[in-house]
């Protein structure tokens, strides 16, 4: 820390108004040059979202609304680049000062004004500052920043509330190991492959510049993150086999957060290998530990946070609203004050939320709430993969290299296969309903890469080896989103995988065999879900049993003052309504729907008679067992039958109007 | 323009990767920094959010929640002040160079590696760079910037989509003339006065600094601003006379509007003046120039594009929502890059929008848009008030010049004085409904300042002079919002004016007479009504009677082309619903009430038999006018009756469900 004042050569010059007027004109003309740059954004998504209302409107399937975004990015990138040339802004100075570090805030003494300037990033040393020589160009291309404190959290977010807890509480063992083992493995071998290949390629010259093997690693961790966004649109208008939704969906929102904290671990990792990147097992042990330590850190605050922000505002739907989105909001950031990561916090809020705290909600935060994440969502969403676009024509300092491509591409497939094919192998050693090898297939094909994978890469371009990877990467994801992306329905019916499945039907008949509900909820999930439904539901939400049926005698008191008044209002219909959550029904779930999509999946408006009345045998016996487990333990009511009421949509504050029928109880 | 390369003193440094990870180490630092320092407010706007639940949950009323946040922000702000104290970054660097005006870009070459900085801002040169000695302070600073871009917009468009159109129109004129001809007089006023008290703080010697005339006339155009929120939100809890409700909210909405092109327009005046500061005819005739185009230009921008965003997507609620968002937005950026005024174009396409747009919606998006800017309005207003608060003791380089202050004090009050009393004698001479004298006691009073006010003069405080009115201004708002804003309620029962008014009953009792209706509606006013209906709301909206109707029959073709299908299936059911909105009923500008109030004003879900059978007899007179303007222009099946059948709620897509109950029709 060192405090420096240099006055190199001071010269007096006037200190006129006019000079106040010539700076101030100079501000007004780059206000307006950004808000025509801010336009040309809003267009382009205000475009792609005509055109998606056409391929809506005429049911286009071939091309996703990602895939769309982006080519719309393109081609404004192109006219950027080749059709507007707005001559260099010539008032740039470059100084060399004797300054042995770049200082944060820079004050320059301009004819005895102060100025003050803040660091805005490196410019690439290779073409020195020449390099950004187009005004225009510079103007569009966004903060890195950006992108991960504001557009990725919304998106991050409303994956976790919308989450459906039923399919992904059933196969959480095998997302978990998809997610952590498996990018993990991903990682490896594809850093691996990569060394090799950036090995051949410095035996070659084809190299430019350094590429340790941290790089490698590095990239390894940016590509292995899977997108939710592209695929899982298409699984949910296809209405495909819940189990494999959940697997896919599971698997790409987690994998995110793994691949998210993996990077920062081995950034980590780096420095004290600096001098020799080469291998340290000391600092892999840190690596491990630094990765253990955020994750869980990270994890604990969003379940936290998550859990803390029950509300009691029912009667002000709009300050419910706005402190459910503050808080959300503040998770981030107290996640990132605390050296944590924010994007992970806020998924286990938003999975948290999504459990307990929309419980407690009015009727009509629920729905501002699921409207409010859905907006930013599809804004946010669109908007990053319109910039991907963009960014591939207007971003200065691309390092395209045929053979890094090719070696990437390898690699990522085979990181894949790494991944999927023992996972899935050693998966079904264990689990009664196995994962089909067509199922396999689809997870391998379908493991597209999106926001998350750009969001790391374009965080620091600041070396050549990070730029070779930005460039590599952006490559990379155009192709599996239109590729892997458009190819994700013929690919569905070639491996003869279900679609047109009502999430109620699970026992499904290609891919997995007839569960054994026995196997499927082993004691640690019995447990948690017992612990769950007998002490944290009705001690975080209004919606449970009150804790005085529920705690043993002996805690009366204290069960009474923890237990909220509407609790015991609603005893009686709660029974009904929400003891086989988790088991039974995917409660509010189901309300996260894609509400603009007209062949809506699970979302059913209208009480289905045949799945209410005749649940299939399988089905069936489920429900018998599920609520068997739950009855005994708190209720011996439990066998009246409820009174016949259907509840009237929007009048009672604990039935969800957009979930499934209920179904009958024996 | 100009392009300098200077090297003053370069010194060979090695280029370490260990530099590299410094630089990367100080960027993470100020990041987390950055995401505390948000978290502060976020947490500021928590608290405020549960005081605001509290005060409404026991219905205190005597402090309004922009005053609340106000008292928050100025808790924090004493705490961030004297409580934590971050010691200066000392990675500040100080350079003085020959470069004769500040750049807004600076590559700074820092031993053989270029480094971008960003001009952000002069600093005070009084106390030279050694001010900002507190990093704390200095980084919970906004850019002012923030505040016109991101803050206001959401503010002022909510303004105009949530204006009640009928008693805005009713009263017209005279809003007009308080916001147009007052603004202007109450600035004149105000920058007379305060160029009397600034010329005799500078005999007594008081003055630290230049004070220009036209820096009086500048904050005569920034206070001269009266704030829409606080009052009016009182207003509306107390349902207080509809007629003095419109004529408030009406001038301050548009007064914010005026101030912002008038302190523009004074800001064009300068550079001429510039050397002698003294009265020039020229001058004043271009700033008046600059005036009528900026202002006219904003109009016509805002209601272009509020006329352009008629959506066709009413099968996919999502993206008709984020269309809607992104086209309110891009009239802000349009506006701004056509160097009009941004937040004045915003207004007046919230209003067009209210009026066309709306109708083409579906019924979802018109909830989900009213709701969505009512939370951003919500948010971005609460900030404004909490930061107001937190600035007054953050702010380093503060001004507080007692002479100053109390001279400001007084010029504001003969301003608003000079604005309604004249103004309202001279209107009283042309209406038949007299504004009364506790009218306009009452407006006097509730004349105070806020957001606006804030945002201009926070714009520029790099003089002496913008610094010392920066501070007075704060004062100002402070005062005015506590004292004004909590007088409110005793004032208007001291005056004796109506509250608990239903906006149905027009007649008012007590401030104006009952009106002539003839007169009222005057006609100019009659014929752009007529017009409207005609014309404009057929070929905008789907909810008009069809083209072919109220086209003459030799355009029937084109008519055919320009009505939508909707247009027609709705013909039956429009004569009933639409063919008196502006006369009769609110329609959906009865939707924007602020639902969070529980003793809600005009936004009455339940029917009341008492209005729609038995209207008041001037009503029953004002509803017979009305509707026979109407029916002779466009149907003679007018008299028939409409079937008797009640909407459901949330099913018919013309209904508004919120709305007033019909009246019935002779």
């Amino acid at each position: 820390v060192y405090y420096s004042k240099i006055l190199c050569c001071s010269q007096a010059v006037e200190n006129t108004a006019m000079d106040n007027v010539a700076t101030e004109r100079r501000a007004e003309e780059s206000h307006r040059q950004d808000s025509a740059d801010l336009l040309i954004f809003i267009m382009l998504l205000t475009l792609t979202i005509l055109t998606i209302w056409l391929f809506k409107h005429r049911r286009f399937r071939f091309l996703h609304e990602t895939g769309l975004a982006m080519i719309y990015g393109l081609l404004v990138g192109v006219i950027l680049r080749f059709g507007v040339h707005v001559p260099r802004n010539t008032n740039n100075v470059t100084m060399s000062c004797s300054v042995n570090a770049s200082p944060a805030t820079l004050l320059v003494n301009v004819s005895g004004r102060f100025y003050e300037y803040t660091l805005k990033g490196e410019v690439s040393t290779v073409k020195g500052p020449e390099v950004q020589d187009d005004e225009m160009l510079r103007k569009v291309t966004f903060d890195p920043e950006v992108f991960f404190n504001i557009l990725l959290p919304p998106i991050i977010f409303y994956a976790g509330y919308s989450l459906k807890r039923r399919h992904f509480f059933r196969n959480l063992g095998s997302i978990l190991a998809y997610a952590f083992m498996g990018t993990v493995i991903s990682c490896f071998v594809i850093g691996l492959v990569m060394y090799g290949c950036v090995s051949l390629m410095k035996t070659v010259g084809q190299l430019g510049g350094d590429f340790f093997f941290t790089d490698c690693l590095l990239f390894g961790a940016i590509v292995s993150a899977t997108d939710p966004i592209t695929v899982l649109a298409i699984f949910n208008e296809l209405k495909v086999d819940v189990d494999l939704y959940a697997l896919m969906f599971g698997e790409s929102v987690l994998n995110d957060a793994v691949a998210i904290v993996l990077s920062s671990s081995i950034g980590a990792y780096q420095p004290a290998g600096d001098n020799s990147h080469t291998f340290d097992a000391t600092a892999l042990i840190k690596s491990f530990g630094v990765f253990l330590g955020v994750f869980s850190g990270s994890f604990a605050l969003g379940v936290a946070t998550g859990v803390m922000t029950f509300t009691k505002l029912r009667d002000f739907p709009l300050l419910e609203t706005a402190l459910f989105f503050l808080m959300s909001w503040s998770t981030f950031l107290l996640a990132e004050a605390c050296e944590m990561t924010g994007v992970v916090a806020v998924l286990f809020c938003g999975m948290t939320q999504a459990h307990y705290t929309y419980n407690n909600l009015s009727p009509d935060s629920q729905n501002r709430t699921k409207q409010l994440f859905e907006l930013l969502n599809f804004l946010a969403e669109n908007f990053i993969f319109s910039y991907m676009g963009l960014t591939l024509f207007t971003f200065q300092s691309h390092v395209f290299n045929p053979m890094f491509i090719i070696g990437s591409f390898i690699s990522i497939f085979l990181g894949r296969a790494a991944n999927i094919y023992p996972l899935s192998f050693l998966l079904n050693l264990g689990r009664k309903n196995k994962i089909g090898s067509n199922f396999q297939h689809v997870m391998m094909f379908a493991g597209l890469r999106g926001a998350m994978t750009f969001a790391l890469s374009i965080r620091d371009t600041a070396t050549y080896a990070r730029r070779m990877m930005f460039s590599t990467t952006l490559l990379i994801v155009f192709l599996t989103v239109w590729v892997c992306g458009g190819g994700t329905t013929p690919v569905l019916s070639f491996m003869s995988i279900r679609v047109g499945v009502d999430s109620d039907q699970d026992n499904s008949v290609n891919g997995i065999q007839r569960r054994d509900t026995e196997h499927e909820r082993a004691w640690p999930f019995r447990m948690w879900y017992n612990f769950d439904h007998t002490y944290l539901k009705p001690l975080l939400t209004h919606s449970g049993p009150p804790l005085t049926a529920t705690l043993p005698a002996c805690c009366g008191h204290l069960a009474h003052c923890l237990t909220s008044p509407q609790a015991y209002e609603n005893e009686g219909r709660l029974h009904n309504d929400d003891s086989d959550d988790l088991v039974l029904n995917d409660g509010n779930a189901t309300m996260y729907e894609d509400v603009t999509v007209s062949t809506d999946a699970l979302g059913t408006r209208t009480a289905n008679p045949k799945h209410s009345r005749m649940p299939a045998f399988g089905e069936h016996e489920l429900v018998v067992r599920g609520t068997c487990l739950v009855m005994q333990l708190d209720d011996p009511t439990m066998s009246t039958p409820p009174p016949a009421t259907s509840p009237p949509p929007f009048s009672d504050p604990f039935v969800d109007p957009f979930s499934e029928p209920r179904r009958n109880r024996l």
